[in-house]
């Protein structure tokens, strides 16, 4: 019988979202509205990968997921206060995701940038707050290994670099470094947060590593794909935004056909990368495959 | 001989940038401005009292100041990123500060948010990154105490509240909250992190604190002060801003010569509760001292 991945993604973001409820309960004791807007875009319906990538690392390394719930959620909160800060105004000035109006659209400017900022914060306090207890050094990777990825060597950076880059010709090496750091440094960081949870050695750590970097710039260039030939009603946000914004994409280089095959390489480059792990990687299998098929 | 408090803070502070300069300098081998416009701001002349305060802490304790030179970067980082952001047009819309057009004014508003963020990212970066060899829980420690301190919960709890009292006619407890959250979390944070940091025991971390917390709500009744009787050519920044957007001050509340008052009172009370620290707490009081009379 085959691995109903469906089912599984469905369970654990549950999950995500039951503990994301958790921690974020006393944000909503505040006298002022900063734990309404965290928890408004936490709680906006995405699909969880970078969370659910960590669980299945820990998974697959044999260990027990759920006790890396906050560490999966952390990374979620990062995911979220980024998209708060992109959807500014002064950024890429959206009025909806996910099919829901936008944090500053309800909060106001003000509020959606502090809501960021205070996601972002509460990330490195649910972290350093984990019980670990004889593996500090371990937790301290954690949080070494979180805020790289999204700092200005990476998410950031590529954030800033897209902002550079928005209406000018830019060339393959800027696409590639927008896409790597954008979203690929976090995606990267998901899947190697679950493997340092679990224990993985240096060596282990490297293979998990090889597997989410091509997943990591697969997932992008699908993002730019369904851009150009995606289902508004699916993907929750307008259709040909990247060409509104002259942002530099994937199919606006390559042309679509050229970044399909492009994307279906390196989907076959993580899977491969996945022979190398001697443990049962059937859940990363899974992933990588659905990912590669999504719509939204 | 007294303390020459001036010359310490003089010294001190050059150590602070001098150890900013090393921790950023990687930040403009990027190829975009975010690493030009982190510095920006980062070396925009401030007075570097929040770092100083750890540092002396640690003294204070008998530690090496020295060694606790990141922790205390990472300290001013926070504070930096926190100024771009209230600066920014959808806050406090600031177009000078500290005599120097703001993060945005030269950057751009997308960058200025960015950079906002990157600084509080690597705050935890080079938190995570101190070498604390067998004293991990320590470093746990100062995490989790910075991203608490500036937090939903703290700093940016704070400015919500701030945000949201504008041009309200707001109470007493909104007022203290503003003020204990806004600026009291982080200058309280900056000195139980040089005692974390320094091996305070709990009892002792506790005497720092009263020191710390009644020292923090002086510096912003001093703050308000300023704003209504200061001299706009040393405070750097158009006096009477407050007032112009309706803010919650202390002299708004209670009138000048009230704030005048409660300000003495707290400084005497930061400076009494030294008395109950064993150690030698000459730079503690010089400093709270010093604060007491500052003209900026």
């Amino acid at each position: 019988m085959s691995f109903l991945i469906d089912e599984y993604l469905k369970n654990r973001a549950k999950e995500v979202e039951e503990a994301l409820d958790r921690l974020t309960a006393s944000a909503l004791d505040t006298p002022h509205p900063i734990g309404e807007a965290m928890r408004y875009s936490l709680f906006a319906g995405g699909k969880r990968i970078r969370p659910i990538l960590t669980l299945a690392a820990v998974e697959t390394m044999g260990g027990d997921y759920k006790e890396a719930l906050p560490v999966a959620c952390a990374i979620e909160m990062i995911h979220t206060y980024s998209l708060i800060h992109d959807d500014l105004p002064a950024m890429d000035n959206d009025d909806f995701r996910r099919g829901k109006p936008t944090n500053h659209k309800v909060f106001g400017e003000a509020m959606a940038i502090l809501a960021g900022d205070a996601l972002l914060t509460y990330a490195f306090e649910v972290l350093s707050s984990v019980e670990m207890p004889g593996r500090e050094k371990e937790q301290l990777a954690l949080i070494r290994e979180l805020s790289k990825a999204s700092g200005f060597q990476g998410m950031i950076g590529g954030q800033a670099a897209d902002m550079e880059a928005e209406g000018k010709n830019g060339d393959e090496a800027t696409l590639l470094y927008i896409h790597r750091h954008k979203t690929g440094d976090l995606l990267t960081a998901s899947v190697r947060m679950g493997a340092i949870f679990a224990g993985a050695s240096d060596q282990e750590l490297g293979k998990f590593t090889v597997y989410a970097e091509n997943l990591g710039l697969a997932f992008q260039i699908q993002d730019d794909i369904l851009d150009v030939i995606g289902d508004q009603s699916k993907i929750g946000k307008a259709v040909g935004a990247d060409a509104a914004l002259r942002k530099m994409t994937f199919p606006g280089i390559y042309g679509l056909e050229a970044s399909q095959k492009k994307l279906h390489e390196l989907t076959q480059k993580a899977l491969t990368s996945l022979n190398e792990i001697s443990q049962d990687t059937t859940v990363l299998q899974a992933i990588a495959d659905y990912l590669l098929k999504r719509e939204f």
